[in-house]
């Protein structure tokens, strides 16, 4: 387990850099670090609030060991005695609704028998979605997924669609992006191509963001975005309180319930039994929030059906 | 299975009563019915938005029959092969954050083998805790209690205390109430007191909530209360969608998600370590969100604390 270590290091430095990024195109808000040490480990939370474009976001990085319990073995089919796992997660949350909120998260899971994997991945929540945009992050997620293995995309984009999906309101947290889990080094992939991938990932998640951020944190808006920007981030709490893995086996196993719920946004709203006005901006948002769209593709596709 | 359909009639009935008695108490919201039928059953939702003192309230009626699955028999630890289940539910956030949320269910099980009980619970969420409001709260519950039982008011409020906490955040929901599940008529208790006692307790719900509607709903506040209100709101949504059974139970057996997640208030808000100005009512009110706070004897002990 001696690699964990220096994996943590590793994340640890992105997560810094992350915030200096997210910082510089943020142009006034600051990240403020809040260590904390529990009997399960450690982790440092970076949190903004109440930037010029970034209204609440949180990089999180945390470093955790464990005994390997019986639940677990179950859930995970393994044996071994004990557990250590590092990564980073991160969501920002802006104040403008025309950008999108974005989740990020890379992790390293190691077990004394030898038995390691690395899990994450990058999703995009639009609360108004541009279509050029969910095209754009698509193909650039597709682009480093092809730098280490060719059938990555498909794969981990499927992943997401299934994993950001809130079956009780029929709809995708957004327009997906790609999750992956347990993704064992081996015959197909080393160690190294898959910890690269994942500080690629790491790399490109602050750049990503800054692009968005850039492109519509000065636009101006109206109380109407504002408030589906609400309702929809609601469906944001719905999707990590109901469903996100993560949030619940870090809430159930003890970690730090501060920097768990750090994904939630400083508002949210709900309102009975909602129905958008015929051919709004809130209605084409809603036609989108679909698995299997295929985003790549969604140009080409939408071009010839208009030349039909 | 005869008995269920009977009771369903009571419940329907009280349902409306009980909005009738909450629209005169609010002066201006009116409850809007909204009707449902799917595979599992059928229900009406009376749903209230943007009245004088309550802004967002729900009173769900509901009626539903179905397989009784080996998952719900592992659970129940009961052989039958069909359920029915009838009962009401309601959630109300107020405007003013001197008024508190108020949460009442009672509800009906049957089972085809003959075997059915009766379970709810009537519990207080102040925003801000006014403790001789919570005193009166318990003091009525257990007037209610006494006169089916000597025994409920002790198990049930116990019951209330361990079934609304949030142990991520290591505090109860608000002041508690009474809580109470699978109880079965037999020698203790007949069906007949049973169904009484469910009976009372959906009567005396929205007397409880127009007395303290009449007593807070034209307070004065300033936006440090409005604030505060919105973060322990947060904490409400943190509490239904992590831990409420009724709610989980609803959305993974397919029921109707717009009446299970009525519960919702309108807004909620998150901050990162928010911590309270010491001695505000804030602070005040994180003191008392406490598990076996003993209401009843609560003004005397205090009086002999403040004695001695």
């Amino acid at each position: 387990m001696r690699k964990i270590d220096e994996i943590a290091r590793t994340y640890s430095g992105l997560q810094k850099k992350m915030c200096g990024i997210l910082e510089s195109a943020d142009g006034k808000g600051k990240f403020v670090s809040h260590t904390w040490k529990k009997a399960i480990g450690s982790g440092e939370s970076l949190l903004l609030e109440n930037g010029k474009i970034i209204e609440k976001g949180a990089v999180n990085f945390s470093f955790v060991k464990g005994k390997f319990s019986s639940k677990m073995e179950q859930l995970l089919g393994e044996k071994a005695s004990e557990y250590a796992a590092t990564g980073i997660s991160s969501i920002l949350h802006p104040v403008n609704p025309w950008v999108p909120i974005i989740h990020m998260n890379v992790r390293y899971f190691a077990l004394d028998n030898g038995v390691s994997w690395f899990g994450g991945g990058i999703d995009l929540t639009p609360h108004i979605i541009v279509p050029e945009d969910a095209v754009a992050f698509h193909h650039r997620l597709k682009t480093i997924c092809d730098q280490t293995d060719p059938e990555f995309y498909e794969v981990f984009k499927n992943w997401a669609d299934d994993y950001f999906y809130l079956p009780h309101r029929s709809e995708t947290r957004g327009v997906g992006g790609i999750f992956f889990d347990r993704i064992k080094p081996g015959r197909q992939n080393s160690f190294e191509n898959l910890l690269n991938f994942t500080i690629n990932l790491a790399s490109v998640y602050p750049e990503i963001y800054a692009h968005l951020m850039h492109k519509y944190g000065t636009k101006p808006f109206s109380e109407r975005e504002k408030k589906w920007q609400n309702l929809r981030r609601g469906r944001y709490v719905e999707f990590n309180l109901i469903y996100d893995r993560g949030t619940r086996f870090g809430l159930e196993s003890g970690g730090n319930t501060e920097s768990i719920l750090a994904s939630l946004p400083a508002d949210a709203s709900w309102a009975y039994h909602y129905s958008p006005e015929p051919g709004g901006f809130e209605e084409q948002t809603l036609l989108l929030l679909k698995k299997d769209i295929d985003w790549i593709r969604f140009e080409e596709k939408n071009r010839a059906a208009i030349s039909k």
